[in-house]
């Protein structure tokens, strides 16, 4: 999924947020370490549940847990820059989502790196899975 | 892939470290960060390349970059347990190697995360991907 | 000296940024980790030394590091808050400056956290101190 | 305080831990960032409390929160190295208890860094401060 991703643009994903880059991110290559992605990939999905779906992890009787991450790096990342992060929803099933995810240097036309988060909705104790609720299929829906 | 290994065990690794889980490791739902996971995955692959094959990622004319990585989240993992990392050599090509990689909490027969880290060995400048060395395919080839 | 900054405002210093916080920067207690309170000292100050001193770590003859560093806790700050960093400069020696830094959340009036960071300017070989060259000292005095 | 432990070695301290260095420790410049000294300071003080003194943040009726943290960067620490990280209990007051910290490189003899972290008992709604208790007063008092 992420491989189609590779060759859209910033203004082809419905949701967009912007995420200061920090010192700390750099490694001693120069550039952002690998794992800090998956730090900027969880702020978009962090937020669009929380702003969008109105998702509430403390409170809710069920919540979204991460499944599967994955991350294709195409271009260096580097502090001081400022990376667009976009997602789209890719798929729902019955009680997961996929998030396509993309993250933008300030000067890409195309992502400096792709890749998808799946998210299973589970009860409070985290025990089994549960159906998306109809409200989140709502939102979902008109982001994919 | 790492779907085969999820049903592996820690012996039928041929590599493995123990890392200390850290207390900010862990982040408001009591449990190892998702993000997390991949630092600990980095530890594995770091520490096998450096102490196993020998990389000096600054002082090498060419030097190995991940160009995608993978996760998959089968159960939790919280500090302050110790985690065991497990690695083997899945696929070896031309200029890449892929791994497999797995983390089990200290009570687990089966991996609590499994996934793969694809590297490309690219040159000083990281403009183009190089052959893998001998030295470092004769390496990989004892923990395909 | 941060004694004297738990009492004042936002608007009593003259560099501020905003800080988004991250997910990742709460921790198990539910705010935000004590140790990243630094993290957001340093955005703070690696900030103010880029963008208003000038200063460029990895091309520079002389840099500043950090020898010392302090941070008083007065209330706790949580993500998903915008944190404002504030700076001031407290002193201008031969060799070093001090900044007092302080932290605020959206709603709050005095600051959540305040503390200092003392820069030491070295050689490229991080052998020994050197004098702050008058252009920077020249940017120092306009924020004390 | 942390002056003094300045000239102080390893085996001075009476509560000792190893910690291993992570590729993300280092930034940018090749060494540990000053933030990652705090995140290792932490360690000292988290296992300390929960090993020596059987604190349980999660469920105690009383918790320590750090009000005030302090470094001094001597000299630098890198990856791949493992730390020794050291703490003696410098005073204990009615609610709060002052811990000194150092860090030491496999090869140091004198700290490559020292400080302190103070520690405030607060009742479970973290709204006032509480003494400690006789059970935890005879701990510290053992690594004075």
């Amino acid at each position: 999924m992420s491989e189609k991703l590779r060759n859209q643009r910033l203004k082809d994903f419905p949701y967009r947020i912007s995420i200061p880059t920090r010192w700390g991110d750099n490694d001693m290559l120069g550039h952002v370490n690998n794992v800090v992605y998956y730090r900027y990939f969880e702020a978009i999905v962090v937020r669009f549940m929380m702003e969008v779906a109105g998702v509430d992890w403390l409170n809710d009787p069920s919540n979204p847990q991460a499944v599967e991450s994955l991350c294709r790096f195409h271009r260096s990342l580097s502090f001081p820059d400022t990376v667009e992060g976009a997602l789209k929803v890719e798929k729902i099933g019955n009680s997961s989502v996929t998030f396509g995810v993309a993250l933008f240097g300030s000067d890409d036309e195309k992502p400096a790196a792709t890749g998808h988060i799946v998210e299973v909705f589970v009860d409070a104790n985290e025990s089994k899975s549960v159906p998306i609720t109809d409200d989140h299929r709502a939102v979902f829906e008109r982001y994919l």
